[in-house]
Formats: C-alpha cells, sequence, structure tokens
C-alpha cells in the first residue's frame, strides 16, 4: 500500500509538479488546466481516464467547459502518496503543461 | 436564443426531471448520480459528453470515482431554459434514471 509522503522525499516530489498546489484544509495536490475550449478539455479527461483506471487511481475533478480543475489524495492512504504524484505527472505531459 | 423558464413553463418542464433539484443560490438544476464504479461513471460521462458538445449546451459537473454530480444552467441567458431540461432528460436517460 502506498503511504503518505513526508519529510524530503516530500518535497523532492512536490518540486517534480510546479504546476500543483497542495491544498490547505486537506492532505491533497490541486491543479486548474484551461483548455481551447470543450473537445480539449474532455479530450484530456478522457486520455487521463484511461491512465486512472489503468493504475486504479482516480482523480477528483470538475469540468466546467475548456477548465478541469484537479485534485488528487489517496483514500486509502489518506493524504498525499507516489501515485498522486505519478498521476498529476501523466496529466501534466498529456495537457503540454 | 434560449429564454428563462419562468411561471407553469417552468413548472412543467420541472415535473419532467424529477430527479433534480433547484439551487438555492443560483438559477439552475442538480442532480447526484451514483454508478457501480468508475467505468460506469465516466461511460456515463463520454456519452454525455458527446450530447452536450453536439448541442452546445455543456454541464458542469464535478466526478469522484463512481458519482457525477451535474449542475445546468444556460450562461447566455443567466439561467434555466429549455436547453437545461432537454440535457437533464438525455443524461436521466443515460443513466437510466
Amino acid at each position: 500500500m502506498a503511504v503518505k509522503l513526508t519529510g524530503e522525499t516530500r518535497k523532492t516530489a512536490l518540486a517534480s509538479i510546479p504546476g500543483w498546489t497542495e491544498l490547505m484544509e486537506r492532505d491533497a495536490i490541486f491543479r486548474k488546466f484551461v483548455f481551447k475550449d470543450f473537445n480539449e478539455a474532455f479530450g484530456f479527461m478522457t486520455r487521463a481516464a484511461l491512465i486512472a483506471e489503468k493504475r486504479d487511481h482516480h482523480p477528483e475533478w470538475l469540468n466546467v467547459y475548456k477548465t478541469v480543475e484537479v485534485t488528487l489524495s489517496t483514500h486509502d492512504a489518506g493524504g498525499l502518496t507516489e501515485k498522486d504524484i505519478a498521476l498529476a505527472q501523466a496529466m501534466d505531459k498529456l495537457a503540454g503543461a
């Protein structure tokens, strides 16, 4: 089972995803992606959904037209783990961000 | 352009989508769909996205694993219109709800 990231490991992991911010109210990370239109936004979501399903690690996400707001955290671990960092990296790559 | 629903027309329209509730804070409707798993939830979203894109009328929606919380309102009209009722009906049909 994935363990919560702490200390230097966490610091290094977060440094690899500079577009993401840590939430204040929960041990989770957040990023808002803005695309050209709904086609691009939902296209991104579809590609990310396939990755998430394959890894059995899913995002919490809100889509409003061309924006996608993503929150990542690992429920089993009660906080941020390597699984979240890896999914964040994959999403950044998909978005070209 | 779609006009905001009022009076008897609005009442009749809302009666056709009993699973939806009116939001207090905005002139919009809301429904939470709960599926078996992420596969079903995102499958629903994908089918609904194709309908939304074809109609050029898009939902605001939050997906957390097997749940999809949908808010519908017509931005151009500043509130609830026939477009929202029609999209709500289509989503109910897709979800078998």
